[in-house]
């Protein structure tokens, strides 16, 4: 399409390392002087949709203001149609040879903002949130630790594994985590005990947003699930390592992950990222027919993390990564969720699972990272970190590499705060 | 409360057997005549709240006529005292000695409806579902059967085991449920296939449903639990146990549970459930401070399952339990997940987990009545059953025993249809 054009330019001006090209334009939500809308991202700017359609510019692509809300269910309800007519209007009026909103100045003043002097909210209200096991790296390593003798579990090269998780406490990037307290058992305790939780962990993943699905009972095919998802984000999927072990057999964690789970503001279109595609690793065995897929199911997708302590000036990079390492692919987790007939929803969030390389620097969470706290994280202030202490922040970074050109996620960013007494 | 007085009586007859006198008055969502409305069960009617609130008969209880809405949450949202004084305010106007409504011909043809004219939906948005696991006979036998050296892992004692669910799923009584397809491993094949489950199972359970909370990282302990808890439903957790064994271990069920779960219409408030609050089992070991409470923490709701099949005249009763029997009560559950911090909000559903007695007619699921199918149901027709087959038909009822009434939950009903091809 194109609205994907390498070779595109807008009359704003976008720095060569920005997330926010004109071939990105992903979607968000932000208040401005007591006005919340859906806004589009390009360079240091955002674009007011809502202001843009009471203007008459966005109103071919969709029948009413779904963009002047405080979240962007009403826009996702409409369906894969509407988003790709949204973006490729909105990629026509920044484009630099295109003047109706250019060469409107008061118009431009009102519709063009300046991120920073912006919040940005949750994008979505969080219908059903579901976290996936997906990267082999990451679930070989922490069923090595776990259960060394048998590390990957017998369904796990036949399915997705995945559980629900909690939706009300998806929050957006930059809201702080408050330290968890918990039911604990030490290993050489009798009983267990409750407090604050000592082995606070990031899992750094991506997720994916959807549009409404078919009606109960109806599934989803592999072949057509890019039809109902909008887009991606960051997620950090923050873990009590210790509340974790304690609860989580025989239904799953629960409250070890229930307490926060910080997603990027900014939803990059699966449109924006279909140059990025890229081939999954190869599945052997071969998975069950429902579950194959044709083509490219992956995307390149470079992944870091970083950690600030109070003590440090600057972040450190702790992990490098990338989301083509995922075992199972997006169109394969959507077809798994709805092979039993359950619904898909607008809004519904889907993590990938922690996202781990092969390589000690590529691991997606501090448990690996720092395997189970034997080889703590040196970092440059002097200190050590195995798990996160209270005032460590943490960043999740993601971009697709063009050429001359990167789509990007921004951050996803979180500051952990001692547990209330 | 006044609401609750045995003796209290209704211009409106009540059957002496129904769910639904004055000392009830449970919440709902019905469709008449191209409308939506919240509305109130008496006997064998509903009053229409949404017209009750235009005809200025409700204005005194909440500020805007959050009635006239297709779902509770609108009411949910304003928290304990509006219900309390709708319920105060319905109460007043259907006693005996009350002309307000009983006298205004109009307004009351208006107002006071047939239930058997209506279509219930569902009565809430739902934001979150979890699923406990709180009856120590259910999970003992569960245990007993997979793990016979094991019955009751570990924490079981120590907090109440619970798992999230998948919302978009809950569906409101009388609802068909599709068969589910899954993957499924046989014990002697060697890799799994794709395909219907064979072993689709009820799980005969109460639910509750809550207001807003507090912020995120905020708790609710024990005592105040209730305040945040709206009332109850019945709820049928429809469970494929074929699909469930395969995929479980190590993140908990999944899509042996997402494809439907069946409430009850009516939300029957805590406050009418007040005078049968009863005792819980001892909890021995004694359970940590956060989850202790003080009182009688339990409800003693009288619980049956029935089923019938298509060459039944009429539905048999497989089963009879009580709510009382559970382990862990409603204000140690909510207690629990708000521990870490996380946010209750308005229409979230926790069930209770299967309520099993301790006698072999008294359990709460097909897999432990049939014993894993090894003592099959004998049906009147002739048949037998150890799980559910295409055209089943399976009916909870539920109600608290007063002397003279009862407060009942009506009936949370659904029929099993062929999975589809």
């Amino acid at each position: 399409m194109e609205e994907n054009n390498p070779n595109l330019k807008s009359w704003i001006t976008v720095a060569a390392d920005s997330d926010f090209p004109i071939q990105n334009l992903p979607f968000g939500v932000f208040s401005y002087e007591g006005n919340t809308s859906v806004g589009v991202a390009i360079g240091d700017k955002i674009v007011h949709l809502g202001h843009l359609y009471d203007a008459g510019l966005m109103s071919d692509t969709v029948e009413k203001n779904v963009f002047a809300k405080s979240s962007l269910n009403p826009f996702l309800m409409l369906g894969k149609k509407a988003w790709r007519s949204a973006r490729k209007r909105v990629s026509e009026l920044l484009r630099e040879d295109n003047a109706e909103l250019k060469g409107n100045n008061d118009l431009r003043q009102k519709c063009i903002i300046d991120q920073n002097q912006v919040t940005m909210k949750m994008p979505v209200e969080v219908a059903s949130f579901v976290d996936f096991y997906s990267s082999i790296e990451h679930a070989t390593n922490i069923g090595s630790m776990f259960r060394p003798n048998n590390p990957l579990m017998p369904n796990w090269k036949h399915l997705p594994v995945g559980y629900n998780g909690r939706s009300s406490s998806v929050v957006v990037s930059g809201t702080s985590v408050v330290r968890p307290k918990g039911q604990i058992k030490a290993d050489d305790a009798e009983v267990p005990s409750f407090g604050a939780s000592k082995l606070l962990d990031i899992e750094l993943e991506m997720g994916f947003i959807t549009g409404p699905g078919k009606p109960l009972s109806q599934t989803i095919p592999t072949a057509e699930a890019l039809d109902y998802v909008f887009g991606m984000v960051l997620l950090n999927d923050w873990s009590a390592r210790d509340i974790q072990k304690w609860e989580y057999v025989p239904l799953g964690p629960f409250l070890g992950k229930s307490f926060a789970t910080s997603i990027s503001p900014w939803i990059v279109t699966m449109d924006a990222l279909e140059p990025f595609r890229a081939s999954s690793p190869k599945q052997d065995p071969p998975v069950l027919p429902h579950l194959q897929f044709e083509g490219d199911g992956n995307y390149n997708i470079h992944l870091e993390a970083h950690i600030k302590t109070e003590k440090m000036d600057a972040p450190m990079c702790m992990t490098k990564t990338n989301f083509q390492n995922m075992y199972w692919n997006i169109p394969q987790q959507l077809a798994h969720v709805s092979s039993n007939g359950t619904n898909i929803e607008a809004g519904d969030v889907y993590g990938s699972g922690t996202v781990s390389g092969t390589t000690p620097d590529s691991l997606g969470s501090m448990l690996e990272l720092c395997w189970r706290g034997t080889r703590p994280l040196k970092l440059p202030s002097g200190e050590e970190r195995k798990f996160l202490l209270d005032g460590d922040e943490v960043t999740l970074k993601g971009w697709c590499q063009g050429d001359g050109y990167r789509v990007g996620f921004g951050k996803c960013h979180g500051k952990i705060l001692p547990a209330i007494d």
